[in-house]
Protein backbone atom coordinates (compact mmCIF):
# COMPACT_ATOMS: atom_id res chain seq x y z
CA UNK A 1 0.00 0.00 0.00
CA UNK A 2 1.66 3.40 -0.95
CA UNK A 3 1.01 6.70 -3.00
CA UNK A 4 3.00 6.31 -6.60
CA UNK A 5 4.95 9.75 -6.79
CA UNK A 6 4.21 11.33 -9.84
CA UNK A 7 5.79 14.76 -10.54
CA UNK A 8 3.17 17.30 -11.99
CA UNK A 9 0.19 15.80 -10.13
CA UNK A 10 -1.14 14.76 -6.70
CA UNK A 11 0.12 11.69 -5.37
CA UNK A 12 -2.14 8.37 -6.74
CA UNK A 13 -2.77 5.76 -4.16
CA UNK A 14 -3.15 2.51 -5.59
CA UNK A 15 -4.09 -0.52 -4.06
CA UNK A 16 -3.99 -4.26 -4.07
CA UNK A 17 -7.00 -5.88 -3.46
CA UNK A 18 -7.83 -9.64 -3.00
CA UNK A 19 -11.51 -9.14 -4.44
CA UNK A 20 -12.73 -9.12 -8.09
CA UNK A 21 -12.69 -5.82 -9.72
CA UNK A 22 -15.94 -4.23 -12.67
CA UNK A 23 -18.10 -1.92 -13.21
CA UNK A 24 -20.08 -0.45 -10.55
CA UNK A 25 -18.59 -3.36 -8.03
CA UNK A 26 -18.43 -2.72 -4.21
CA UNK A 27 -14.98 -3.44 -2.42
CA UNK A 28 -14.83 -4.45 1.06
CA UNK A 29 -11.70 -3.57 2.47
CA UNK A 30 -9.51 -5.27 4.71
CA UNK A 31 -8.66 -3.45 8.30
CA UNK A 32 -5.38 -2.84 7.83
CA UNK A 33 -6.42 -1.21 4.50
CA UNK A 34 -8.95 1.24 5.76
CA UNK A 35 -6.16 2.28 8.21
CA UNK A 36 -4.33 3.15 5.34
CA UNK A 37 -6.67 4.56 3.54
CA UNK A 38 -8.77 6.69 6.12
CA UNK A 39 -6.19 6.85 9.21
CA UNK A 40 -2.68 7.12 7.24
CA UNK A 41 -3.89 8.66 4.26
CA UNK A 42 -6.90 10.96 5.44
CA UNK A 43 -9.34 10.27 2.58
CA UNK A 44 -12.94 10.39 3.11
CA UNK A 45 -15.95 9.41 1.18
CA UNK A 46 -16.01 10.80 -2.31
CA UNK A 47 -12.27 10.38 -2.59
CA UNK A 48 -10.70 8.21 -5.75
CA UNK A 49 -8.18 5.71 -5.35
CA UNK A 50 -6.70 3.11 -7.81
CA UNK A 51 -7.40 -0.76 -7.07
CA UNK A 52 -6.07 -3.85 -9.00
CA UNK A 53 -6.84 -7.65 -8.48
CA UNK A 54 -4.47 -9.10 -10.70
CA UNK A 55 -6.79 -10.18 -13.43
CA UNK A 56 -9.38 -7.52 -14.40
CA UNK A 57 -6.62 -4.06 -14.79
CA UNK A 58 -6.77 -1.46 -12.16
CA UNK A 59 -10.41 0.80 -11.40
CA UNK A 60 -10.87 4.17 -10.29
CA UNK A 61 -12.68 3.63 -7.41
CA UNK A 62 -15.01 5.80 -5.14
CA UNK A 63 -14.99 5.40 -1.47
CA UNK A 64 -18.21 5.00 -0.24
CA UNK A 65 -17.87 3.77 3.32
CA UNK A 66 -15.47 5.16 5.45
CA UNK A 67 -14.62 3.78 9.10
CA UNK A 68 -11.49 3.53 11.06
CA UNK A 69 -11.50 -0.24 10.63
CA UNK A 70 -13.79 -0.69 7.55
CA UNK A 71 -15.16 0.54 4.54
CA UNK A 72 -15.66 0.32 1.13
CA UNK A 73 -15.18 1.20 -2.49
CA UNK A 74 -17.34 1.17 -6.01
CA UNK A 75 -15.67 0.43 -8.93
CA UNK A 76 -16.32 3.43 -11.55
CA UNK A 77 -14.38 2.88 -14.65
CA UNK A 78 -11.31 0.80 -15.83
CA UNK A 79 -8.32 3.05 -15.90
CA UNK A 80 -5.53 0.29 -17.46
CA UNK A 81 -6.36 -2.88 -19.27
CA UNK A 82 -4.44 -6.00 -17.49
CA UNK A 83 -0.65 -6.05 -18.38
CA UNK A 84 0.42 -9.72 -18.14
CA UNK A 85 4.06 -10.47 -18.16
CA UNK A 86 5.68 -13.13 -20.26
CA UNK A 87 5.59 -16.89 -18.89
CA UNK A 88 8.11 -16.06 -17.23
CA UNK A 89 9.49 -17.98 -13.68
CA UNK A 90 12.39 -16.11 -11.23
CA UNK A 91 13.97 -18.91 -9.83
CA UNK A 92 16.46 -18.44 -6.75
CA UNK A 93 17.92 -19.13 -3.67
CA UNK A 94 17.35 -16.93 -0.88
CA UNK A 95 20.27 -14.98 0.40
CA UNK A 96 20.41 -12.06 3.19
CA UNK A 97 16.99 -11.13 4.10
CA UNK A 98 17.47 -7.36 2.39
CA UNK A 99 18.25 -8.81 -0.54
CA UNK A 100 15.98 -11.64 -0.96
CA UNK A 101 13.74 -9.40 -0.53
CA UNK A 102 14.95 -6.92 -3.06
CA UNK A 103 15.05 -9.85 -5.58
CA UNK A 104 11.13 -10.23 -4.99
CA UNK A 105 10.62 -6.36 -5.60
CA UNK A 106 12.52 -6.67 -8.75
CA UNK A 107 11.33 -9.60 -10.37
CA UNK A 108 7.43 -7.98 -9.76
CA UNK A 109 9.06 -4.83 -11.22
CA UNK A 110 10.79 -6.49 -14.15
CA UNK A 111 7.50 -8.44 -14.88
CA UNK A 112 8.07 -12.17 -13.98
CA UNK A 113 4.63 -14.03 -13.79
CA UNK A 114 6.23 -16.25 -11.01
CA UNK A 115 8.66 -16.30 -8.41
CA UNK A 116 10.35 -19.71 -6.95
CA UNK A 117 12.47 -19.23 -4.09
CA UNK A 118 14.87 -22.64 -4.03
CA UNK A 119 17.37 -24.47 -1.63
CA UNK A 120 20.40 -25.06 -3.32
CA UNK A 121 23.82 -27.05 -1.98
CA UNK A 122 24.90 -24.27 -0.57
CA UNK A 123 22.37 -22.47 0.10
CA UNK A 124 22.31 -21.00 3.85
CA UNK A 125 18.39 -20.06 4.30
CA UNK A 126 16.26 -23.46 5.41
CA UNK A 127 13.23 -21.49 4.96
CA UNK A 128 11.52 -18.40 4.09
CA UNK A 129 8.68 -16.72 5.26
CA UNK A 130 6.44 -16.96 2.20
CA UNK A 131 3.93 -14.16 3.25
CA UNK A 132 5.88 -11.69 3.73
CA UNK A 133 8.03 -12.16 0.22
CA UNK A 134 4.26 -12.12 -1.37
CA UNK A 135 3.62 -8.82 0.65
CA UNK A 136 7.00 -7.74 -1.02
CA UNK A 137 5.58 -8.50 -4.28
CA UNK A 138 2.36 -6.67 -4.34
CA UNK A 139 4.16 -3.57 -3.09
CA UNK A 140 6.55 -3.27 -6.00
CA UNK A 141 3.24 -3.60 -8.35
CA UNK A 142 1.48 -0.71 -5.85
CA UNK A 143 4.51 1.23 -6.34
CA UNK A 144 5.24 1.06 -9.97
CA UNK A 145 2.11 1.40 -11.79
CA UNK A 146 1.47 -2.89 -12.21
CA UNK A 147 -1.49 -4.62 -13.05
CA UNK A 148 -0.42 -8.07 -11.87
CA UNK A 149 0.98 -9.70 -8.82
CA UNK A 150 3.76 -12.98 -9.34
CA UNK A 151 2.34 -15.48 -7.09
CA UNK A 152 5.94 -16.87 -4.66
CA UNK A 153 6.01 -19.81 -4.42
CA UNK A 154 7.47 -22.25 -1.29
CA UNK A 155 10.78 -23.15 -0.96
CA UNK A 156 11.51 -26.43 -2.79
CA UNK A 157 14.69 -28.59 -3.17
CA UNK A 158 16.62 -27.41 -6.23
CA UNK A 159 16.81 -31.27 -6.74
CA UNK A 160 13.25 -31.51 -6.27
CA UNK A 161 12.78 -28.76 -8.64
CA UNK A 162 14.09 -29.74 -11.51
CA UNK A 163 12.83 -33.63 -11.09
CA UNK A 164 9.33 -31.98 -11.60
CA UNK A 165 10.03 -29.92 -14.35
CA UNK A 166 7.42 -28.65 -16.37
CA UNK A 167 7.93 -30.16 -20.26
CA UNK A 168 8.02 -27.53 -22.22
CA UNK A 169 9.70 -24.97 -19.97
CA UNK A 170 13.44 -24.14 -21.00
CA UNK A 171 15.87 -22.91 -18.02
CA UNK A 172 18.35 -20.05 -18.66
CA UNK A 173 20.93 -21.04 -15.96
CA UNK A 174 23.44 -17.77 -15.08
CA UNK A 175 26.14 -19.05 -13.13
CA UNK A 176 29.24 -17.21 -12.65
CA UNK A 177 31.43 -20.11 -13.79
CA UNK A 178 30.17 -19.65 -16.78
CA UNK A 179 31.61 -16.21 -17.36
CA UNK A 180 32.55 -16.19 -21.23
CA UNK A 181 31.14 -19.91 -22.18
CA UNK A 182 27.74 -18.75 -22.15
CA UNK A 183 25.43 -19.13 -25.10
CA UNK A 184 23.35 -16.32 -26.52
CA UNK A 185 19.73 -16.12 -25.77
CA UNK A 186 19.11 -14.43 -29.51
CA UNK A 187 18.44 -18.07 -31.56
CA UNK A 188 16.09 -19.57 -28.06
CA UNK A 189 12.86 -20.27 -28.95
CA UNK A 190 10.05 -18.23 -27.49
CA UNK A 191 7.46 -19.66 -25.07
CA UNK A 192 7.54 -20.64 -21.35
CA UNK A 193 10.59 -20.37 -19.51
CA UNK A 194 12.67 -20.07 -16.00
CA UNK A 195 15.34 -18.13 -15.46
CA UNK A 196 17.87 -19.24 -12.39
CA UNK A 197 20.13 -17.99 -10.40
CA UNK A 198 22.79 -19.27 -8.23
CA UNK A 199 23.23 -18.77 -4.59
CA UNK A 200 26.12 -16.48 -3.21
CA UNK A 201 28.84 -19.47 -3.14
CA UNK A 202 27.96 -20.36 -6.53
CA UNK A 203 26.19 -24.03 -7.17
CA UNK A 204 27.81 -27.46 -5.92
CA UNK A 205 29.95 -29.36 -8.79
CA UNK A 206 26.76 -31.79 -8.84
CA UNK A 207 24.41 -29.39 -9.37
CA UNK A 208 26.60 -27.78 -11.94
CA UNK A 209 27.23 -30.88 -13.72
CA UNK A 210 22.97 -31.66 -13.46
CA UNK A 211 22.32 -28.44 -14.88
CA UNK A 212 24.82 -28.57 -17.88
CA UNK A 213 23.18 -32.20 -18.69
CA UNK A 214 19.81 -30.62 -19.36
CA UNK A 215 18.55 -30.70 -22.32
CA UNK A 216 16.04 -27.80 -21.46
CA UNK A 217 18.73 -25.28 -19.85
CA UNK A 218 20.31 -22.52 -21.26
CA UNK A 219 24.04 -21.55 -19.85
CA UNK A 220 24.04 -18.03 -19.88
CA UNK A 221 26.74 -15.64 -19.34
CA UNK A 222 26.54 -12.17 -17.45
CA UNK A 223 29.64 -10.70 -18.24
CA UNK A 224 33.27 -11.32 -16.76
CA UNK A 225 32.85 -9.60 -13.11
CA UNK A 226 31.43 -11.17 -9.98
CA UNK A 227 28.00 -10.31 -9.32
CA UNK A 228 25.82 -10.14 -6.73
CA UNK A 229 23.23 -12.58 -6.33
CA UNK A 230 20.39 -9.60 -6.28
CA UNK A 231 22.29 -7.76 -9.18
CA UNK A 232 22.74 -11.40 -11.69
CA UNK A 233 18.90 -11.20 -11.06
CA UNK A 234 17.94 -7.82 -12.14
CA UNK A 235 20.64 -8.48 -15.25
CA UNK A 236 19.27 -11.75 -15.79
CA UNK A 237 15.89 -10.51 -16.12
CA UNK A 238 16.51 -7.53 -18.89
CA UNK A 239 18.42 -9.89 -20.83
CA UNK A 240 15.70 -12.88 -20.87
CA UNK A 241 13.21 -9.92 -21.51
CA UNK A 242 15.28 -8.36 -24.01
CA UNK A 243 15.43 -11.06 -26.04
CA UNK A 244 12.68 -12.87 -25.33
CA UNK A 245 10.19 -11.02 -23.51
CA UNK A 246 8.43 -7.97 -23.84
CA UNK A 247 10.87 -5.25 -23.92
CA UNK A 248 11.39 -5.63 -28.08
CA UNK B 1 36.46 -4.24 3.56
CA UNK B 2 34.59 -7.76 3.77
CA UNK B 3 35.30 -11.50 3.82
CA UNK B 4 34.63 -12.76 0.09
CA UNK B 5 31.91 -16.10 0.53
CA UNK B 6 33.84 -18.68 -1.91
CA UNK B 7 32.37 -21.84 -1.29
CA UNK B 8 34.86 -25.04 -0.94
CA UNK B 9 37.63 -22.67 0.74
CA UNK B 10 38.10 -20.39 3.55
CA UNK B 11 37.00 -16.64 3.14
CA UNK B 12 38.89 -15.02 1.91
CA UNK B 13 39.52 -11.47 2.92
CA UNK B 14 40.13 -8.87 0.02
CA UNK B 15 41.24 -5.06 0.80
CA UNK B 16 41.46 -2.31 -1.38
CA UNK B 17 44.57 0.04 -0.19
CA UNK B 18 45.36 3.76 -1.57
CA UNK B 19 48.88 2.43 -1.52
CA UNK B 20 50.64 1.15 -5.00
CA UNK B 21 51.20 -2.24 -5.05
CA UNK B 22 54.04 -4.06 -6.33
CA UNK B 23 56.57 -6.85 -5.67
CA UNK B 24 58.40 -6.61 -2.14
CA UNK B 25 55.95 -3.52 -1.73
CA UNK B 26 55.36 -2.95 1.92
CA UNK B 27 51.54 -1.37 2.19
CA UNK B 28 51.21 0.26 5.58
CA UNK B 29 47.91 -0.18 7.27
CA UNK B 30 44.94 2.61 8.47
CA UNK B 31 43.93 2.40 12.10
CA UNK B 32 40.30 1.19 10.46
CA UNK B 33 42.20 -1.76 8.57
CA UNK B 34 44.47 -2.72 11.46
CA UNK B 35 41.61 -2.89 13.21
CA UNK B 36 39.53 -5.04 10.57
CA UNK B 37 42.33 -7.39 10.23
CA UNK B 38 43.88 -7.58 13.88
CA UNK B 39 41.08 -7.02 16.05
CA UNK B 40 37.68 -8.24 13.91
CA UNK B 41 39.00 -11.20 11.40
CA UNK B 42 41.50 -11.95 13.94
CA UNK B 43 44.37 -12.14 11.07
CA UNK B 44 47.66 -12.78 12.82
CA UNK B 45 52.08 -12.30 11.10
CA UNK B 46 52.28 -14.42 8.00
CA UNK B 47 49.18 -14.42 7.14
CA UNK B 48 47.56 -14.00 3.68
CA UNK B 49 45.26 -11.46 2.47
CA UNK B 50 43.89 -9.98 -0.76
CA UNK B 51 44.94 -6.59 -1.81
CA UNK B 52 44.09 -3.94 -4.93
CA UNK B 53 44.52 -0.36 -5.24
CA UNK B 54 42.25 0.26 -8.69
CA UNK B 55 45.50 0.13 -10.78
CA UNK B 56 48.17 -2.48 -10.06
CA UNK B 57 45.67 -5.64 -10.31
CA UNK B 58 45.11 -7.62 -7.16
CA UNK B 59 47.71 -9.24 -4.80
CA UNK B 60 48.77 -11.18 -2.35
CA UNK B 61 50.05 -9.79 0.88
CA UNK B 62 51.56 -11.42 3.56
CA UNK B 63 50.90 -9.62 7.50
CA UNK B 64 54.44 -8.31 8.20
CA UNK B 65 53.47 -6.34 11.45
CA UNK B 66 49.84 -6.54 13.38
CA UNK B 67 49.01 -3.98 16.31
CA UNK B 68 46.23 -2.80 17.78
CA UNK B 69 45.71 0.77 15.79
CA UNK B 70 48.51 -0.13 12.89
CA UNK B 71 50.60 -2.28 10.81
CA UNK B 72 52.06 -3.37 7.41
CA UNK B 73 51.53 -6.49 4.67
CA UNK B 74 54.32 -6.90 2.31
CA UNK B 75 53.14 -7.78 -1.19
CA UNK B 76 53.87 -10.84 -2.69
CA UNK B 77 52.94 -12.00 -5.82
CA UNK B 78 50.52 -10.42 -7.94
CA UNK B 79 47.24 -13.09 -8.08
CA UNK B 80 44.91 -11.28 -10.98
CA UNK B 81 46.01 -8.53 -13.42
CA UNK B 82 44.04 -4.73 -13.01
CA UNK B 83 40.40 -5.60 -14.78
CA UNK B 84 39.34 -1.85 -16.39
CA UNK B 85 36.34 -1.42 -17.18
CA UNK B 86 34.88 0.55 -20.50
CA UNK B 87 34.51 3.71 -20.57
CA UNK B 88 31.17 4.16 -18.90
CA UNK B 89 29.75 6.77 -16.45
CA UNK B 90 26.65 6.31 -14.70
CA UNK B 91 24.62 9.82 -14.29
CA UNK B 92 21.86 8.83 -11.98
CA UNK B 93 19.24 11.68 -9.88
CA UNK B 94 19.86 10.20 -6.04
CA UNK B 95 16.87 9.42 -4.19
CA UNK B 96 16.29 7.45 -1.20
CA UNK B 97 19.53 6.95 0.70
CA UNK B 98 19.19 2.83 0.75
CA UNK B 99 18.43 3.40 -3.17
CA UNK B 100 21.17 5.54 -3.71
CA UNK B 101 23.74 3.20 -2.06
CA UNK B 102 22.11 0.66 -4.24
CA UNK B 103 22.65 2.34 -6.98
CA UNK B 104 26.32 2.81 -6.42
CA UNK B 105 27.23 -0.62 -5.64
CA UNK B 106 25.50 -1.81 -8.47
CA UNK B 107 27.16 0.61 -10.97
CA UNK B 108 30.32 -0.42 -9.03
CA UNK B 109 29.98 -4.48 -9.38
CA UNK B 110 28.25 -4.06 -13.23
CA UNK B 111 31.58 -2.35 -14.34
CA UNK B 112 31.07 1.57 -14.83
CA UNK B 113 34.32 3.21 -14.90
CA UNK B 114 32.60 6.65 -13.09
CA UNK B 115 29.57 7.19 -10.96
CA UNK B 116 28.06 10.99 -11.10
CA UNK B 117 25.17 11.68 -8.73
CA UNK B 118 23.01 14.55 -10.77
CA UNK B 119 20.40 17.03 -9.40
CA UNK B 120 17.52 17.38 -11.93
CA UNK B 121 14.34 19.38 -11.64
CA UNK B 122 12.62 17.02 -9.83
CA UNK B 123 15.66 15.77 -7.55
CA UNK B 124 14.31 15.95 -4.13
CA UNK B 125 18.37 15.47 -2.67
CA UNK B 126 19.69 19.08 -2.64
CA UNK B 127 23.29 17.33 -1.16
CA UNK B 128 24.93 13.81 -1.32
CA UNK B 129 27.64 12.21 1.53
CA UNK B 130 29.95 11.79 -1.81
CA UNK B 131 32.34 9.92 1.09
CA UNK B 132 30.08 7.47 1.98
CA UNK B 133 29.21 6.94 -1.59
CA UNK B 134 32.88 6.51 -2.60
CA UNK B 135 32.85 4.02 0.27
CA UNK B 136 29.85 1.78 -0.79
CA UNK B 137 31.41 1.57 -4.15
CA UNK B 138 34.93 0.48 -2.69
CA UNK B 139 33.07 -2.06 -0.70
CA UNK B 140 31.42 -3.36 -3.97
CA UNK B 141 34.64 -3.57 -5.40
CA UNK B 142 35.96 -6.05 -2.53
CA UNK B 143 33.07 -8.18 -2.21
CA UNK B 144 32.67 -8.77 -6.02
CA UNK B 145 36.11 -9.67 -6.58
CA UNK B 146 36.78 -5.82 -8.28
CA UNK B 147 40.24 -4.59 -9.34
CA UNK B 148 38.63 -1.06 -10.04
CA UNK B 149 36.77 1.05 -7.97
CA UNK B 150 35.13 3.67 -9.91
CA UNK B 151 35.01 7.24 -9.03
CA UNK B 152 31.97 8.78 -7.55
CA UNK B 153 31.67 12.57 -8.15
CA UNK B 154 30.35 15.70 -6.44
CA UNK B 155 26.71 16.30 -7.07
CA UNK B 156 26.36 18.15 -10.25
CA UNK B 157 22.97 20.17 -11.87
CA UNK B 158 21.77 18.34 -14.96
CA UNK B 159 22.08 21.43 -16.63
CA UNK B 160 26.00 22.14 -15.60
CA UNK B 161 26.82 18.40 -16.86
CA UNK B 162 25.44 18.61 -20.21
CA UNK B 163 26.92 22.72 -20.43
CA UNK B 164 29.96 20.93 -20.08
CA UNK B 165 29.49 17.42 -21.84
CA UNK B 166 32.94 16.06 -23.19
CA UNK B 167 33.50 15.79 -26.89
CA UNK B 168 33.00 12.46 -28.37
CA UNK B 169 31.40 10.99 -25.32
CA UNK B 170 27.96 9.56 -26.15
CA UNK B 171 24.58 9.46 -24.08
CA UNK B 172 22.50 6.67 -23.48
CA UNK B 173 19.25 8.31 -22.21
CA UNK B 174 16.76 6.02 -20.54
CA UNK B 175 12.94 7.77 -19.46
CA UNK B 176 10.16 5.76 -19.08
CA UNK B 177 8.30 8.11 -21.16
CA UNK B 178 9.73 6.93 -23.82
CA UNK B 179 8.59 3.53 -23.16
CA UNK B 180 8.59 1.65 -26.70
CA UNK B 181 9.98 4.86 -28.91
CA UNK B 182 13.45 4.08 -27.46
CA UNK B 183 15.96 3.14 -30.28
CA UNK B 184 18.30 -0.17 -30.26
CA UNK B 185 21.80 0.30 -29.29
CA UNK B 186 23.04 -2.65 -31.56
CA UNK B 187 24.33 -0.37 -34.51
CA UNK B 188 25.49 2.33 -32.03
CA UNK B 189 29.15 3.16 -32.06
CA UNK B 190 31.73 2.04 -29.42
CA UNK B 191 33.91 4.47 -27.27
CA UNK B 192 33.10 6.65 -24.46
CA UNK B 193 29.45 7.05 -23.56
CA UNK B 194 27.40 7.91 -20.05
CA UNK B 195 23.95 6.72 -19.19
CA UNK B 196 21.81 9.12 -17.10
CA UNK B 197 18.57 7.64 -15.19
CA UNK B 198 16.24 10.24 -14.64
CA UNK B 199 14.53 10.65 -10.59
CA UNK B 200 11.47 9.07 -9.32
CA UNK B 201 9.46 11.64 -10.93
CA UNK B 202 10.30 11.52 -14.59
CA UNK B 203 12.21 14.11 -16.08
CA UNK B 204 10.62 17.75 -16.54
CA UNK B 205 9.13 18.79 -19.86
CA UNK B 206 12.27 21.40 -20.04
CA UNK B 207 15.00 18.25 -19.80
CA UNK B 208 13.16 16.18 -21.87
CA UNK B 209 13.41 18.60 -24.44
CA UNK B 210 16.76 19.42 -24.01
CA UNK B 211 18.14 15.75 -23.67
CA UNK B 212 16.20 14.36 -26.61
CA UNK B 213 17.78 17.89 -28.62
CA UNK B 214 21.08 16.54 -28.15
CA UNK B 215 23.11 15.42 -31.00
CA UNK B 216 24.61 12.84 -28.99
CA UNK B 217 21.84 11.23 -26.75
CA UNK B 218 20.26 8.19 -27.82
CA UNK B 219 17.11 7.71 -25.96
CA UNK B 220 16.73 3.74 -25.25
CA UNK B 221 13.34 2.24 -23.94
CA UNK B 222 13.71 -0.27 -20.87
CA UNK B 223 10.70 -2.22 -21.37
CA UNK B 224 6.82 -1.32 -21.07
CA UNK B 225 6.93 -1.02 -17.49
CA UNK B 226 7.44 1.93 -14.72
CA UNK B 227 10.78 0.61 -13.17
CA UNK B 228 12.27 2.11 -10.18
CA UNK B 229 15.49 3.97 -10.70
CA UNK B 230 17.59 1.82 -8.62
CA UNK B 231 15.79 -1.27 -11.55
CA UNK B 232 16.53 1.13 -14.23
CA UNK B 233 20.07 1.69 -13.31
CA UNK B 234 21.40 -2.28 -13.40
CA UNK B 235 18.66 -2.94 -16.51
CA UNK B 236 20.53 0.22 -17.97
CA UNK B 237 23.88 -1.29 -17.19
CA UNK B 238 23.38 -4.40 -18.76
CA UNK B 239 21.76 -3.55 -21.92
CA UNK B 240 24.80 -1.35 -22.71
CA UNK B 241 27.06 -4.17 -21.20
CA UNK B 242 25.62 -6.12 -23.38
CA UNK B 243 25.58 -4.48 -26.67
CA UNK B 244 28.66 -2.23 -26.62
CA UNK B 245 30.68 -2.91 -23.17
CA UNK B 246 32.06 -6.42 -22.21
CA UNK B 247 29.86 -8.54 -21.67
CA UNK B 248 29.90 -10.08 -25.53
Amino acid sequence: MAPMSDAGSAAKIRLFVEHPLGAGQTVPLSREQAHYLFGVMRLTVGDFVLLFDGLNGEWRARVADAGKRAGALVCEARTRPLQVPPDLWLCFAPIKKARTDFIVEKAAEMGAARICPVQTDFTNAERIRRDRLQAHAVEAAEQCGGTYVPEVSELQRLGAVLDTWPEGRRLMFCDEALAGEGRALGDAPRGPWAILIGPEGGFSEAERARLRALPFAHPVSLGPRVLRADTAAVAALTVWQQALGDWA
